[in-house]
């Protein structure tokens, strides 16, 4: 069992049972309420059922899916959590990846403004991303994430037992914070993570803690994203784009494959804008490739992108801000980047195929 | 130019001329958003304007009222922040009365995970109430601010000039606030308020300056409604009930027309369950009565005026929650009174009408 301490929750990460059950005896609550879908409630219930032991709890079930974290289910959550007269005094668990932590938690503190909760993050993407920072919320008119507040849970139970049932392509998509966290402030976890030439070979539970500190890091530096935070946005500003596009149609992306193809277009940036050097551009170019395959961008979507990332949350006013990177390891926050040069950005990616 | 300095923000009591200006001169956002409705932007909206001076602004116009104090128009305040590009560093001003400061102040914390925003309570009630707490939120299926959060406001600005244009149901609905104060923390406050006789000859200014050193002093020493602050419920348990009940029928409300004989029905149970004496209870239930006249409650109602108390957010699981008084200027909190005396202190108010 490792913790990692933040300032105001610990993150345990191990076996649920030898967490979390010690951990709830300690709180008092008025009632214990469980918010799934129908993936978690497959795979991951059992085992919070069997930590939870003899504690009776309510389930609030939601259907899975990027495409419901929005107020429709927000309602649902809300609804049920009145019906069963769940006081301010109640706790939430939060059991399923991104989307539940965002949209449970989300719903938790703001119902009778603030009803405590814990994230039991259940994919590696939100293993190593989600389970710091205090981000909630849900996505609006296509925007990802546009409501929402920061609100820190009461702990975070991370069981790498989760990952197990996890398609790849889940595994890969929660793959790409890991790389991202080593290339905004960590070079040499980037250089061990050159050698590890296939995910299925991954030991994840190494690969998560020194992810996780790199994250506490940064956040805790920052806590309301004035500044350093921003860090974190590295591959974002575009991946978002092409994310909340490929929502829309029948090719949706999930969050790390699209995070993936940004963090190469915002290599291509980096060397243009701030002077990182071309060959590491071609690295975290071909990396990518190497591990996320090869996702053609059509030209006749780019005005499309732009526009997605004109109404990104991080762009104050009108600007289109990035994150970039140079050296690899250190972040350059602010970065204004001209439309022009975005699409040749995507354009670099795009040319990636014959690498 | 009266400042009340709160640990995080300060409340100007003067005209907004002398106040605003001064103090948005010395902000940086990228843009400012007003948040009004038909009422506030006829009466209120030209003095803003003045005091504003060349600053350009968005104005957000919403539907008057608390029926419209929902996810709905959350939805439409969103939307227009989205449509015009609003930033994270935009600048949000609530224009208006309760509701628009509870709904424009939870859709600024929300938007884009917590835009900053200013409160200018246009209503009695919002002055003396909605102004110190930064307490947010809205109505979800009928039960009144069961989704919020707490958030302060960059600052709060009272302009008195605003109080003329209000109508005499508008000025006495604020006024059951500031009798509340004084039963709760200042039995001199209380005599005070005993010697006006009519609220049309009221000095404003002078009354709500001393209401909102009782609320800071109330709401510092307890900012997220731990404990002590539980003590501003007084007459709202019952109040809120007889409130969100009549807002479905044709005969709504005032919110502190509500909560006065919420205090009546309360100084009731203050009596039978904590002692308060005799005579006090007829003295308030007498002041209800003579500055509010008297609202027969319909007996067939009482069994929905519980099942709404059971779900009043500030009770902590299935239990019904009080906060009382005694003696006067005295809260006495968590005490639960069970369904049977409840409806007692029903059939107590209704016999007041042949005081």
């Amino acid at each position: 069992m490792e913790a990692i301490r933040l300032k105001d929750y610990t993150i345990y990460v191990g076996p649920l049972q030898q967490s979390l059950r010690g951990f709830l005896e300690g709180l008092s609550y008025s009632a214990l309420f469980v918010i799934a879908d129908d993936n978690t409630e497959e795979h991951c219930l059992p085992f919070l059922e069997e930590a939870l032991g003899h504690s009776r709890h309510h389930l609030i079930r939601i259907p899975p899916g990027e495409e419901h974290k929005n107020l429709g289910t927000c309602q649902q959550i809300w609804a049920q959590l009145m019906e069963q007269r769940a006081g301010r005094d109640a706790l939430v668990l939060n059991l399923g990846g991104g989307v539940i932590g965002d949209m449970g938690g989300f719903c938790a503190a703001t119902f009778k403004r603030g009803v405590r909760f814990i994230q039991i993050p259940t994919t590696l993407l939100s293993q190593v991303d989600a389970s710091i920072g205090g981000k909630l919320g849900i996505d609006f008119r296509q925007v990802k994430n546009s409501i929402g507040l920061f609100q820190d849970p009461l702990g975070v139970f991370i069981d790498p037992a989760f990952l197990e049932t996890l398609p790849r392509r889940e595994l890969r998509s929660g793959y790409a914070e890991i790389i991202k966290h080593s290339l905004i402030a960590d070079a040499g976890q980037w250089e061990v993570l050159q050698q590890l030439q296939r995910l299925d070979q991954a030991g994840w539970e190494a690969l998560i803690i020194p992810s996780l500190r790199i994250k506490k890091k940064v956040v805790e530096a920052d806590p309301f994203e004035k500044g350093l935070r921003k860090a974190l946005n590295f591959g974002h500003t575009i991946g978002h784009a092409i994310e909340g596009f490929a929502l829309e149609t029948e090719r949706p992306l999930l969050h790390g494959e699209a995070v993936a193809i940004g963090m190469a277009c915002e290599a291509f940036l980096s060397a243009r804008e701030v002077g990182l050097p071309e060959n590491d551009m071609e690295r975290i170019a071909g990396y990518v490739v190497q591990h996320y395959g090869h996702e053609a961008l059509d030209p006749g979507n780019y005005e499309a992108y732009l526009n997605l990332m004109g109404n990104d949350k991080k762009n104050e006013g009108q600007r289109i801000n990035f994150s970039l990177i140079n050296p690899v390891g250190q972040a350059v926050i602010n970065q204004y980047c001209p439309p022009e040069l975005i699409i040749e950005s995507l354009e670099f990616y795009n040319s990636l195929t014959g690498l």
